[in-house]
């Protein structure tokens, strides 16, 4: 009896419709054998204000989607090893940091070229830095390839990339806004690498030894109300701290992982998340804003900054990863090219501090949902064939089955 | 890099203080052995606007407690054999419409005793008629008490309950706009009827038939995605039609039962509906406002009204429910008793429509949850003991992971 009869629900429909089209694109794209997550945020792009106008971004298209790539990150961590992780530490500072270099200034240079204002440049350069894990790890999970070890140094490098590109975006908000303050700046170097170092080490410890306690909860699925806490917690903390929600999402599932095997966490988080995601992709894919490529100069624009979008992070993480042979090198250059929403945050950062213009923000958006197209086709090449293991996410139910049958 | 260090964000901040607030309770009640739902309807009385304001009513919180409303009635639909609720009808029926005359005269009657203006006197009665079966079925399901004879007359009944709502509110409210316009009421019962004739015997059928199509989708995890689709699909239908989105989503969850036995479908919904129930439960408690109650009188009045609102369900639904013997009777009637969101729901349209003042508004929604308050620790004792069948949903998760290991 939610009114009297004749009116639908806004609510309801722009969940339907939502839904309803990134699984249908999803659908198809399967069928034609290719990514899925391309299909769902091609379908945001159709539903979305660009073409046909059916769903408008909102608050709750919103909040579903970031709650979405919360708990996508947070059951990727799930997966994941933290000694793994660190193991490949190194290589992926070396990744991070060369794929932090390189597109930062080619996005200055090549607006510079342009003659436009320096501080606008800069702001560009901040864009193309910011890499979305959210997408890469998307398509890794969905082929069971989160184990390997390009993998590895994808999501490490990641959260080393946010570091970084949190820095970048602090110095260049605080030119924008007429002086830097190193001193400023320092601090949250300081606070953003302790919050990483002391989740990597702390936290997973702390959960693990509160084990008992979580068994001696009453409360129902206690490890999945747990596992949620945290999740939403670390990420509230590293909000405050100034990282991305993801990155404490991530660490959370990570300290969580190995505390929560053989419990019903993992399956539960999984509902909650294949029933979000599709939000999350659509919600990048309705961003897109076509109305402003009319002219010719800004359509030849935002191809140039996508197609160095896509070769700065590839040849820059690529090169760094060499060593590790050039397969590996190619999966993890293309596994840091989607920028994805976090492009599109730096790009509203900047319309919102008055340093970029309408077509510049179209043009940023427009090459972080590109590049977000680009990668995962390429991914699914990259990461074909030479299979590893049993895929992990099914690896593990059937193990959580076996042990809460005996 | 979700934008500068040192700020948070709103988002995060009011899902993890719900989350939070409510399994804490949740966990205290358990050790008291007092319903869990009780707890966090009052953990969210407690961070609401009315004692500790940390969080307010949002758009955010009004939405995903929609939703969790919604997915909690479709995995009780998912548990529910349609047969069996049929079998029941005829009783239910009945309970349905002594369980609308008594609470709706009572409501009435008390408003016309203090001398107010009829419409108000109405209005009153049709908040007191509005039953919310989401608690109940909470109560029931975390019991595993859902295929009781009795919680399958609760379950029918609150079907039908709600048709009625809609049809004394149709004609409440066209009083209160001046005139009733006995032709549109006419047509409403016909659509609200046809629409639910329609899925109980129509839809299933449909859905079972459809289980090989299913089969070959290769989009994944189809059961989960098929069942979300129905789910919100035949929720939007219903509010189309006008009656409760809940309506649509349980008719959804039974038409899918049978297809989606060993499946992934019900342990993924579970998922989704253990996060968002408690944002169901907090936000009712939320709605009640606390400053409406200065004057006596008020006070009063909201104590007899709730006293009513318990006596006409119990005995109306109970004396119904009699041939089915004294403890079922008993049974029955006290499921009946919550009015949750659904009492708020008509409080609301009350206010917006002019009729009901701000202080009688305050006291149907303190009507509404405190009633919502009292039935969970009785249905706790009335349906203890008498164990008639193993958990269903543990029953059922276990028969899945068998059938999967096969």
């Amino acid at each position: 009896m939610l009114g009297v009869a004749g009116h639908g629900d806004q609510i309801l429909f722009d969940l339907f419709i939502i839904f309803a089209a990134a699984k249908v694109a999803a659908e198809i794209f399967e069928r034609l054998r290719q990514p899925a997550v391309v299909g769902e945020i091609l379908a945001g792009v159709l539903i979305g204000p660009s073409v046909l106008g059916w769903v408008k971004p909102s608050e709750l298209t919103h909040a579903l989607s970031e709650i979405g790539v919360i708990l996508l990150l947070f059951t990727v961590g799930l997966e994941v090893n933290p000694g793994a992780l660190l193991k490949v530490g190194k290589r992926a500072l070396l990744v991070a940091v060369a794929g932090v270099i390189l597109p930062f200034f080619a996005g200055w240079g090549l607006i510079a070229l342009r003659g436009e204002p320096t501080v606008e440049g800069v702001f560009m350069g901040a864009a193309m830095v910011a890499t979305s894990v959210g997408i890469t790890a998307r398509v890794l999970a969905g082929m069971g390839r989160l184990s390997m070890e390009a993998s590895q140094v994808i999501l490490a490098a990641a959260v080393i990339d946010d570091i970084l590109g949190l820095l970048v975006l602090s110095v260049v908000s605080s030119l924008a806004e007429g002086m830097v303050n190193y001193r400023e700046i320092f601090i949250t170097a300081l606070v953003v690498t302790g919050f990483t170092l002391f989740m990597v080490f702390v936290v997973a410890r702390l959960v693990k030894k509160s084990r008992p306690a979580i068994e001696r909860l009453r409360v129902g699925h206690a490890y999945f109300v747990v596992g949620l806490l945290l999740c939403f917690g670390l990420s509230l903390v590293a909000t405050i701290a100034g990282v991305a929600a993801i990155i404490g999402a991530f660490l959370a599932g990570m300290a969580m992982a190995e505390a929560a095997e053989d419990t019903e966490l993992s399956r539960y988080a999984g509902g909650v998340t294949e029933f979000l995601v599709p939000f999350f992709l659509v919600g990048i894919g309705m961003q897109l804003d076509l109305s402003v490529f009319k002219e010719g100069s800004v359509v030849m624009l935002a191809l140039v900054s996508t197609l160095l979008a896509v070769l700065t992070k590839l040849i820059g993480c690529g090169v760094a990863a060499l060593p590790m042979g050039m397969k590996n090198a190619s999966r993890i250059g293309m596994g840091m090219v989607p920028r994805g929403e976090v492009g599109i945050i730096v790009a509203q950062l900047g319309l919102s501090l008055g340093v970029l213009s309408n077509s510049l923000y179209g043009i940023v958006v427009f090459m972080a949902v590109t590049t977000t197209l680009i990668a995962p086709p390429f991914l699914n090449i990259l990461f074909r064939g030479e299979e590893i293991a049993p895929h992990p996410a099914e690896e593990g139910v059937v193990d959580r089955q076996l042990s809460e049958l005996e």
